[in-house]
This record gives structure tokens, sequence and C-alpha cells, in this order.
């Protein structure tokens, strides 16, 4: 990776497809998933969204966030099913054809006999005109990428494989690094001190997280940033202000 | 709650405010307690976004999402210290002063000596002008509720306390009831069938999930809608099908 491509900021947003999530029967585990594989490799989520499976609404949004960032994944609604309609929505976004993929089609004539290769089941086979496939490490149906927007399976342990088996070809900048500065001191005490710190290190963003720790209560003040040197000095300025203020901080 | 109330569809979006969701460092656990409290009072939830600490990005997106819906509830960056700009983030959405809440610095008064309520601790008892309260039952920090907005706490405990306490003044239509039919059949032999269902009932939502039960997999057919009598109808129809194909449904 060149000098250039290293100090840009490479941004990806989420988009998770499912009435499931939005009705609160299904809790969502593919978000947290993906942020971190994504900071792996250099590659910052700038938001995620999650919407019912509304052709309308997949569109608009597909289009709208492929435009505002790098990478676009999303997950769910790529099953055989009449709810699954992402892989269709999606041709519509780009204004593409939705076609059996050659493929794909070969993958399941090898695994299903030609009585089990219904129309539901070559749905899953269906995908936009000049998608390529990511594979799928779990079950049958493939995931796909088409432009900058990757589509992947809702279920955890499927999404998962698609994610890792396609993350090696993200583009990315420099990977994000954290430390981690755990103290026992009340964010309300150390608020002032931590501010003054965040105000000397733009680059650094310093997050504060109450916790509950060992039966009592205590804050993780998180530090992320690309330069391991500036997070260093940063990360020990916060260290001896906690040390100030008559705590002993855990550096993690 | 006359009758025109009752037909009509209340809509909320939820926005998870968080650098820490994002970088997936922290699993989101707010949307799907606050999905299911507003089943229960028959609000729908259209939409969720996560986004990072930046105030530009609250101030639009709350713009946005407040106009959307009916009602919107945030999660996140209300605590003492720098990185919790929610509160002036939303005062700014709205172009109201942000002012002490006489309310929760009397609060404040109570629990803290002079020396302690520093400036910091003030920010947490500081809202857009005209603000109510939110209660607060774990820690200090208030809630509070400007216009069709309700702003929450991140951390999940203090957020389910809030949320609870403000449950009952949501004004809801009649709640979103739900039947699952569970059965052990292959998602690609059930979904032609399902089809045809879905498309006899638009007021019932039928979802198809596909889930690992006793080491076998199977799938939970689930449907929604508001009316007992249509839902228990399709959910009959749903167990029939399954039984033309020769299993035995499990309703649930």
């Amino acid at each position: 990776m060149g000098e250039a491509a290293a100090d840009k900021i490479v941004t990806a947003a989420i988009l998770i497809i499912g009435n499931e999530i939005l009705s609160g029967r299904t809790q969502d585990a593919n978000l947290a998933y993906i942020a971190k594989g994504l900071n792996e490799v250099g590659v910052t989520l700038r938001e995620a969204r999650v919407i019912p499976d509304i052709e309308a609404t997949i569109v608009a949004t597909v289009n709208e966030l492929r435009a505002a960032y790098d990478y676009l994944f999303t997950t769910g609604g790529i099953g055989p099913t009449h709810d699954d309609i992402t892989s269709e929505s999606i041709a519509k976004a780009f204004g593409l054809k939705w076609v059996v993929h050659p493929e794909a089609h070969k993958h399941f004539l090898n695994f299903y006999a030609p009585s089990e290769l219904n129309e539901a089941r070559m749905r899953m086979a269906t995908t936009p005109e000049g998608a390529s496939l990511v594979y799928n490490p779990v079950s049958r149906a493939p995931g796909f990428r088409i432009g900058n927007v990757y589509v992947f399976a809702g279920i955890p342990r499927v999404m998962q494989g698609m994610f890792d088996s396609i993350k090696g070809e993200l583009k990315g900048g420099r990977p994000m690094l954290s430390r981690t500065v755990a103290t026992g001191l009340a964010e309300g005490v150390l608020a002032k001190g931590l501010g003054e710190i965040q105000n000397r290190y733009a680059d650094i963003e310093i997050g504060s997280y109450p916790i509950m720790r060992r039966g009592a209560y205590g804050v993780n003040l998180v530090l992320r940033g690309r330069d391991a040197e500036r997070l260093a000095t940063a990360a020990a300025e916060v260290a001896a202000m906690v040390r100030s203020l008559g705590d002993t901080p855990v550096e993690e």
C-alpha cells in the first residue's frame, strides 16, 4: 500500500435489513462483528442502519449509503422465502437486471436434485447482473458483491463466514489502534482533565465508558488513533491524570 | 383510546449515538429492549440508526428522524465527559437554548456536596430549554423529552429504567400481536406455499427465520398483525401447509 493510500480515511456503513430486528424478536449480532473486522483492515465504520423488508426503503437506503461511503455491507434477506427481497432490491438500486448467476447455478446443480431445485431455491442463485459471488462456508446461498456493496446473509454464523472470506480484499487505510486506561474514579471527577487532554490530541479519539468492575463502578477511558506513538503518549497523559487524582490506573 | 386513534399506525425510530458501538467495542443491547416495549404499546419501530459522537451528524440525523416518525428515541452521550454531546446537540437540532434545568439542579444539590457539583456534573443537569425530565432510577443524570424526542442514557440498565418510566405515556395504536409456527422443513420447501399465504393476507406480516432446534436445522415462521382473529386464521393456514408437506408444526 502506498503512502497516499495509507493516509486516506476509508469509510463504510452497515445496513441491517430485517423486520425481525426492528420487532425486537432477534438481537442483532452482526454489527459488532463487522465493525471489529473493519478496524483490523483500516476501514472506519461511520454509520449503521436497521430497516424493514420493504423494497422502496431498501432501494433508497442502499443508494444513499453506497454514495456516501467507500463501502456498504448489507446483512439479511437473501434466503428463498417471499420476505427475502434484498437481492432484487439491490438490483433495482443499481438499475441492473436481476439474473441467474451461472456460477451459483452450477453450484446448486451439484447440490440439489433437479426436483429439489425449485423456483424458490433458484432465487438464491439470482443476483444483480455482473455481481461477483461471496463464498458461503456454512450453507448453500452465496452472498455477492456489486460495485462497492457487499451483500451478506443475516444468520450470524453465515454472515461471519462470508465477511471473513472477503475481508482480505478490502482496501483500507492505516488500522485504528486502541489503548484503554481503567480507573475506579467517577466520570464527573475525570471529565475536566480528560477534556483538556482531548483538546491537545485532535488525532486521538478519547471515549469515557462507565463499567461495573469487581462489584464496583469504574470507568474505561478508551483512546483510539492510527499513530501508535501519539496514542502511547496520550495514554500516558491520561494515566498520569488518573494518578494525580489519587487513583492507580490499570492500563490495557 | 378512540377508534380513530386505535387504527392509526404510530411510528418510531431509534438513534443510537456512540463511537463505542461503531468501533465494535460495545455490543448494542438497547434496540431490542426498546423495540419490544414499543410493540407492547402499539408503536411500530420503522428504523434504527447508529451514528458517532459528532455534533453535525447528531443534529442532522435528529432533525431527519423526528420529522419522519411520530417518536424518536435516542440512547447514549448524556454523561459528564467531553464525548457526551447528545444533549447540547439536540438543543441545536431544535434551535433551543441549552440551559440548566431547575428540577435537575435541585436534585443534584440534594445529592452532591457543593465542592463535588463541578462544571462537568452540571452539564448533566443541562437540557434544551423547555425539556421535561425523564426519571433515572439507577444513577444521577436524568434523561429528558423535548417535542417528540426522548433522550436516554446508553448504559442498558439505566436506559431500561428510563424507558420503563415513560412507556405509559406513549400514545400508540393497536398493539402488534404475533404467532409462531415452527417446523423442521427447509425454507426452500416452504417458500412457495408461504408466499401464497402471504399474498392472501396483506394485513399480516409473515417472516421466515431459520434456526437450530435440538441440534437440527428448522424454521420459525412468524406471523405478526394487529387483528387477533385474522392472525389466528393465517397461522392455521401456515400450520396446515406444513402438515401438507409432511411435517408436524409446533405452534407457539
